[in-house]
């Protein structure tokens, strides 16, 4: 058994507000005012503070000397923009798995791609939480890649970026449902691409991966932005 | 004339500490006491924490619960993660650079490195700033890429990786010092790339150099390590 050391309160502070960010709840432009958290969750204004410094890092906010902080916009341009080096990054994740791993290794290793179809399959998907499932299924993936390829830079990067792509998952999760049957298809084909140890063609199967996924979210934004 | 607000507290103490780090006054593995910092600054202990968060996503230390801030590790493995990403965002900036730009315009946009070719020619290579010179020129092609590029998220994430960069040149500085010369071909040879507008040259070309630094980094790290 082990123990895990409890969060600190900056840190519950941040996954607090970064969850209403990623829920929309707190709507991009939105100012964040310290004081006012500080009272609403009865907690010090120095915590808060470290709170937004870990939420600017997961590119949620930003932070403008002396105006405050302020809700990341979420436009066409800054969705193109974080799936630019969000897929760019994964490539690299997909290609350092193949060059250190090889053959029975890389079997093993994909097992847990087959279970992510597996789950992906199963899930009802006309269920309350079908498409939350499967999002988690996939950061599953990643962070069994993470274990593989053993960077902490690419992992810590990668990570700071992944509550701004839920944002834009959950910007698109009524298409997500229609589409999880979809999802298994680019699932699929990620696993096959990674068994056979071609870099070329995992880097593809990511790419098609990321661009369906980002062409998802830009048809919903660019509905919600005509409307 | 433009005023520009100074940099908040916390900001500046980032910078102090981060210098020291940089320049390995704050040794790798070494503990930051906040109480410490504090005191011999003057600054209040929260101003010290949001330094800490400011630090720690410039990957120059790492915050554990508890046990409070350590200065990141510089090793082989280390150096190997880090320009392992580093060379990656590199060649995404330079691909973006050649998707956007191309004819006249790139020819324009070359220029910057011409003029920073004409720097490392000028710089007399036993003076006593020219390794930084050198180097502070290489970061000033880099942020004009910044605006040409136009991603936010990709300035941001190479920028965080710049302080865990220039430490790893003070490690190799009286290399550097010494292949200045050779520094200037690996910058002409970029130029051209550019120049070519052929993604994939490039590429070759900013891989090229990226890995020369590495390797100046790791000769000198291998030999401390065994000393």
């Amino acid at each position: 058994m082990t123990f895990q050391a409890p969060e600190s309160l900056s840190e519950q502070i941040a996954q607090h507000l970064g969850q209403r960010i990623v829920t929309r709840d707190l709507m991009p432009g939105a100012r964040i005012q310290e004081l006012k958290v500080a009272s609403d969750l009865n907690v010090s204004r120095g915590s808060v503070r470290e709170a937004l410094l870990i939420l600017e890092r997961r590119h949620l906010i930003q932070i403008f000397p002396r105006r405050g902080a302020v809700v990341s916009s979420l436009t066409v341009a800054s969705v193109n923009n974080l799936y630019d080096i969000y897929i760019d990054l994964l490539c690299m994740l997909g290609r350092k798995i193949v060059e250190r791993w090889a053959g029975d290794e890389l079997r093993g290793v994909m097992g847990r791609v087959r279970e992510v179809e597996t789950v992906v399959q199963a899930v009802n998907s006309t269920g309350p939480d079908s498409a939350e499932k499967v999002i988690e299924a996939g950061f599953g993936v990643m962070r069994y890649a993470y274990e593989l390829v053993d960077n902490p830079f690419l992992e810590e990067t990668l990570e700071n970026f992944r509550p701004a792509i839920s944002r834009t998952y959950f910007v698109a999760l009524e298409n997500f449902r229609d589409g999880i049957g979809q999802t298994a298809v680019f699932f699929r084909r990620l696993g096959d691409a990674a068994l056979s140890g071609d870099a070329e063609r995992l880097q593809s199967a990511i790419q098609a991966f990321g661009e369906h996924q980002r062409q998802q979210v830009l048809s919903i934004l660019m509905e919600e932005e005509s409307a």
